[in-house]
């Protein structure tokens, strides 16, 4: 009876016709229940992806993926402070963890559900637990408290019982080569959000040669998807379209990225600009849509405001604290003051075993900044011999270059944190993402497009 | 590196390029391997489903299935004898062993490997398995020793290092709803009959609502693909299109089929017409492929008397003995003579627990025998629950009528061998099975195009 009926499911599909509310709730259903082969999930994936979905079937596809398992509810009075971010995933990504900080340090609620690292892109959950302590694996409960409390947020990874469905799709997206399916983006993220209670959402969908979506034409296909389901589901959703050519961060990889992430909360610009524009003006956003101002610019300020007067940092410590981080640890982390990447590695007890510092071979100007290539360069050193294939949190690259610097030939341009001795090849590779012009290169905003537009 | 290979495939595809010779050998490399997750075969599967490959590619793929595991090869003055014939699949389709009787008496060498029952249709390898003591496992060494010697031929499952590329991607095909893609259905079927290094194929596509391709345009792009790629390897192939609306044979189920086969190689008019047409003009156009005939009516004659003197029988009895069968239930059956069903049922041993007359509820002309209703109904009797659901040979439906015949209200129309309890429902869906009408039917003739014309 089964079979028959996910059979007829796809035949459905393959012949034209488009899914019923019952039929997707159907799929959902079957999904769920682990009684589907491999072999059917990675079809079903692949018909997803080739066939697609409208804009309706994507609305029913997410509501019973998060009607699939256990939700988290809020008081009505609650309710409307209950936001989140989501990205679609980059390099240098760390945004997320900054604007917990900062808007559970203007009153607002995050109950932030988070991924691991998917394919090239980082995972705000492998690096959250590059923190000794950090405890990502919240019951429905911890996460209630969490938000209910003073502390007014966390990052944590799903819940077992949270969206069923979606667990068992995105774990063969990535060997399925279904990762960019529109349709399968739309609803596993928003299901995940769904689940969480939130009453508004800031998605920022990056295209470029380092995000899933290479194109700006395939980025805004998603993001008014994502736009049109949240809405459907009565979420206030407002869309980022950002580039993601070159790194978002100055920093790649697990603790280094923490440790810019302490530099944005400390104010100052020892964090990369784009990374800083990004949490101000994301959280600036949903300070917006909750009310709390009354501009996305008036919004962004009270952001940076809480770097400059401390109460970020204290929020950042809260929520490390709540989530198993030792006192000493987190008020060592938490300090104000502008430290060194290398300096707050030490403080976590992150040191590499080696850091080398690579040069610009020439003069001249900083015209590109491969993230894909980088990415990919940083995954091997994440996984070093030394520990047979392990993962690595010390390791990673601290670009001291941004796209349009100038820089001088054997002038340092990247650090790079490593376990496993440094081959010449990493070492040419890593030199070779970097590219150096004669001409200052035209250097474009790193937001393209803010959707729907208010 | 394997999911990265893997996934670049998909990619490749995807992006509507199509796939190079290296690429379809890397990508049957890696399906024989084992190390593919069924996420991936279940994803590649309906990947080839929905995007499709050109011809040049089935030709490559068909190939490098071959080419991935054991194959058979036969001296050059025997190889033009060998030859074999293959069916899409239906309801009532017996004709391969009677056809292998036929053919090797006639002195064609036949090694046929065929398959299980797969959907609604029926399997030669259960069928033959009906008959106590018939060994359908045979190794490389038992397939040549049959069709060197005096037997001719075989009819067995493929062994575990024929094709394994097939093994792996056909035990998919049917949970993930790609049964009717023809890439897949094209590389399975010659894949396979060229491990068998045969020199001649003739090829039934079926079409109608009980076939995998349910109409007579989706039939010819099969045959097409089919004869294109035989001839892509220097096979000859000849592709009958039949309809398979109405059950082949009179029977349907294992024993009532070899029932009904063994009336075949009696001659006289006890089987189906349909039945004793397909077999005698399918083995005359084999013979007339190979040389021994000059024309197919000619082979169909031959075929025809192999019949009428006898020959035929004694080499099933040949082939029955060979794969294991006792040489006195082998005379037993292969004893000439006008034998009914019933009496073929207890040469067998599979005499059903019970059987039931069903009637005609009014008087005309039968107009519609619907095959694929009474192949699901026939699926259900044959795992009781007497046996807990497994498979009981002995279960099936003797139609007394076909298409256009003048039935009487009251007078018996199917003969019912069952197991379990006959329910009110499955007699009512039987007989609805059945359509009478007023007015004589149009009865079309079963084969529609032989392909290509000579």
């Amino acid at each position: 009876m089964l079979l028959l009926d996910f059979s007829e499911l796809l035949e459905k599909k393959l012949s034209g016709e488009r899914w019923s509310e019952e039929d997707v709730k159907l799929l959902v259903r079957l999904v769920s229940s682990g009684r589907l082969s491999g072999q059917q999930i990675g079809a079903v994936l692949m018909l997803i992806f080739t066939k697609g979905m409208d804009a309706e079937e994507i609305v029913q596809l997410t509501s019973a993926m998060t009607a699939s398992g256990e939700t988290l509810s809020w008081p009505d009075s609650l309710r409307p402070l209950v936001v989140d971010k989501h990205s679609t995933g980059g390099v240098g990504d760390m945004v997320s963890p900054p604007m917990v900080a900062s808007l559970t340090a203007l009153g607002l609620k995050l109950p932030m559900i988070s991924g691991r690292s998917l394919g090239h892109t980082g995972g705000t959950i492998d690096k959250m637990e590059s923190i000794p302590g950090f405890n990502a694996s919240l019951t429905a409960e911890q996460m209630r408290g969490a938000v209910m409390s003073d502390v007014g947020g966390f990052i944590a990874g799903q819940t077992e019982a949270m969206v069923p469905a979606d667990r068992v799709l995105y774990a063969a997206r990535s060997e399925t080569a279904t990762i960019r399916s529109v349709p399968l983006i739309t609803s596993s993220i928003l299901s995940k959000k769904a689940a969480e209670g939130i009453s508004a959402l800031v998605m920022d969908v990056k295209f470029g040669r380092a995000a899933f979506m290479t194109t700006f034409e395939e980025a805004q296909i998603l993001a008014e998807s994502i736009e049109r389901t949240g809405r459907g589901y009565g979420m206030k959703v407002i869309v980022f379209i950002t580039e993601m050519e070159r790194p978002l961060a100055r920093c790649i990889g697990n603790a280094v990225e923490v440790a810019e992430a302490l530099q944005v909360l400390n104010g100052g610009d020892a964090a990369s600009a784009g990374l800083r524009e990004l949490v101000a003006r994301q959280s600036g956003c949903l300070l917006r849509l909750t009310g709390k101002v009354a501009t996305d610019e008036a919004g962004a300020a009270a952001v940076r405001n809480s770097w400059s007067d401390g109460s970020a940092l204290k929020a950042m410590r809260r929520i490390l604290v709540n989530q198993g981080v030792s006192e000493a640890l987190a008020d060592n982390l938490c300090e104000p003051g502008q430290f060194s990447v290398q300096e707050y590695l030490s403080r976590m007890g992150r040191e590499p075993l080696s850091v080398t510092q690579l040069s610009s071979p020439a003069s001249g100007f900083v015209s590109d900044i491969d993230a894909l290539s980088l990415a990919k360069i940083c995954h091997q050193l994440s996984r070093p011999e030394r520990l047979g294939g392990k993962l690595d949190h010390s390791t990673g690259l601290e670009l001291l270059v941004v796209k349009g610097d100038a820089v001088k030939q054997g002038s340092p341009w990247v650090t790079v944190y490593h376990s496993d001795p440094l081959t010449e090849r990493q070492r040419q590779g890593i030199d070779a993402c970097l590219q150096v012009t004669k001409e200052r290169p035209q250097v474009l905003p790193l937001i393209r497009e803010i959707f729907p537009q208010h």
